[in-house]
């Protein structure tokens, strides 16, 4: 197998912001894998939050190159492999689970989600509203409600929270996940909380520190609205013990390591009685088709990361109105726009 | 899509019994899946213990066969179908998971292994020696160990127990499995186990009733060997429930429903930090097939099934000594002979 990666530049529509931190244009890297005349690529999405950095992914790329076999069929030996020796860089080991993912489907004829067995994808994904000025707020969620976007994620824990959410829910009725990205502190969670049932969220994520579970668990008492685990939950074995703690988890590609890795957490959750939805960061459509394609076996998407770009360098995943989906061309189904 | 089925006989070389019951000969189910010009197979072995009978699967059969709509490649949707309308009747949807998957390997031309992204199947199988009378004993072990088996399971929990053990450890160094089937009373097993620590058995299936998780907790602190699960596991639910009760399970895919619903216990019991074996009932290599396309991802494998039987009527299984493996075929890799 031969590895080759190049870094890609994409920038958002809207400088996009959390509580935590803001993103005015990033890279990423674009891994392809070829193999007996037939190419697959991946993205890497680096989070900081995890350990992962853009130097860190090609560090462990040019680490592994030699190193993968010569047969991209055998996926999970190989994924255990980079699992085993490369734990904290699952960003980079999701590429590369996508390259190979993509590779089999290339080879094969056939769409990834059909090599799983799955439904063609088609699901709702929520549109994200970043942190932003109440005025840039307004103008964000009238152009998503203008595209057609039925279901909103916002992110809270700053101060201009009810302002933004009593906004929104004067135009739009729809489902609403609100995001704390760990904002608040344990008290401040059980204030803050039970003042946002007036807006009737489908779900809270994250609401406060990722190592804090307890508080999770004691903010699920107040029966708002389910409590997710996103930062706290990075791999399989965060699902089990996060278990008893939280009402879902988010599963996000980059933290877990991609496909394989997802669909243990997706057994481990639906086993544990936990919800389950599919995230993403900022990223081309390129890393949005590994998560879509294993979309039918979860309860929320919010696969929105190409959506937020001013151009996506990568085409393949077409929307209507909130619902994104897969076509039926070989492989992972999106290509680089020509 | 087409389905047709016929039952199929089939005969252990010698008399085949546990600690509950015995089979001279046996009937099970061919389940044949026809569309577009390809086929694919699985068998079906009803097992009464779980409320599966031949009768019981056909009129399943009946009931489904116009219901599966027109397209093999959607198997979990199909199979997560077939589990709604018949969660009793695994047997049968394992026999149809197993059509499927070979259907979607027939028509891509690669074997299920490969579809799965897994290792060639490649595993040591333990080679089962069932309850008979001392004399008989002697001569299946004799024959076992002559054949090349290098790791033997057991039938304990009748009064020769001692006999034969003491006869296998007199000829046999390697790795044994003591399966009791239910045999024990709580207080007996208590009493019963400790004896068996001077035989060094590997692990210790299911010694009292499967409704007794408590006792099955208490065994595993004398320390003996790991206590396995095998009629307390049938699916993916019992998994969670056994946690913190037994070390391992055995999965049989005519109790949890083939190949999708056994992933799913893996990544469970990997996930709660449990043992996985892959067993079966006496059957042909057309079920022995699906799972051990999967053993790559446990520990054990008790896949002497059509091992048993004094005439396989499927080939493609080859046996290297205890081992045995899949080749290159598409599909599941087996045929009928002749």
């Amino acid at each position: 197998m031969k590895l080759t990666w190049k870094r890609l530049r994409i920038r958002p529509k809207h400088r996009f912001a959390t509580s935590q931190w803001a993103t005015d244009e990033k890279e990423t890297i674009v891994v392809r894998l070829e193999h007996g005349g037939v190419a697959g690529q991946g993205e890497i999405v680096p989070s900081e939050l995890y350990g992962q950095s853009l130097e860190s992914a090609e560090a462990t790329l040019a680490a592994v190159q030699n190193d993968l076999g010569d047969d991209p069929f055998r996926i999970e030996p190989i994924v255990q492999h980079l699992l085993a020796k490369f734990d904290g860089q699952r960003a980079t080991i999701d590429g590369l689970d996508a390259a190979l993912h993509d590779w089999c489907g290339q080879k094969l004829g056939v769409p990834v989600w059909k090599l799983l067995g799955l439904e063609q994808p088609r699901k709702q994904t929520t549109f994200t509203i970043g942190v932003a000025e109440p005025e840039l707020i307004r103008v964000k969620v009238d152009e998503a409600l203008a595209a057609g976007f039925d279901a909103l994620k916002i992110k809270v824990g700053v101060p201009d929270d009810h302002q933004t959410l009593a906004y929104i829910r004067s135009v739009f009725k729809g489902p609403l996940f609100l995001d704390a990205n760990q904002a608040w502190k344990p008290q401040e969670a059980l204030a803050r909380i039970p003042e946002l049932a007036r807006y009737h969220p489908t779900l809270i994520e994250q609401p406060v520190d990722r190592r804090d579970w307890q508080s999770m668990a004691e903010l699920r008492k107040l029966r708002v609205a389910p409590i997710f685990a996103d930062e706290s939950c990075e791999r399989p074995a965060d699902v089990v013990r996060l278990h008893g703690y939280v009402d879902g988890i988010n599963i996000k590609f980059n933290k877990c390591g991609g496909i394989r890795e997802a669909l243990r957490m997706v057994a481990l959750a639906r086993g544990l009685g936990m919800q389950v939805m599919l995230g993403c960061f900022v990223c081309s459509s390129l890393s949005i088709a590994p998560p879509l394609t294993i979309a039918s076996l979860v309860d929320y998407a919010d696969l929105d990361g190409a959506l937020l770009l001013a151009e996506d360098p990568f085409e393949g995943i077409t929307r209507t109105g909130g619902t994104i989906q897969l076509g039926d061309r070989p492989g992972l189904g999106v290509w680089a726009r020509g």
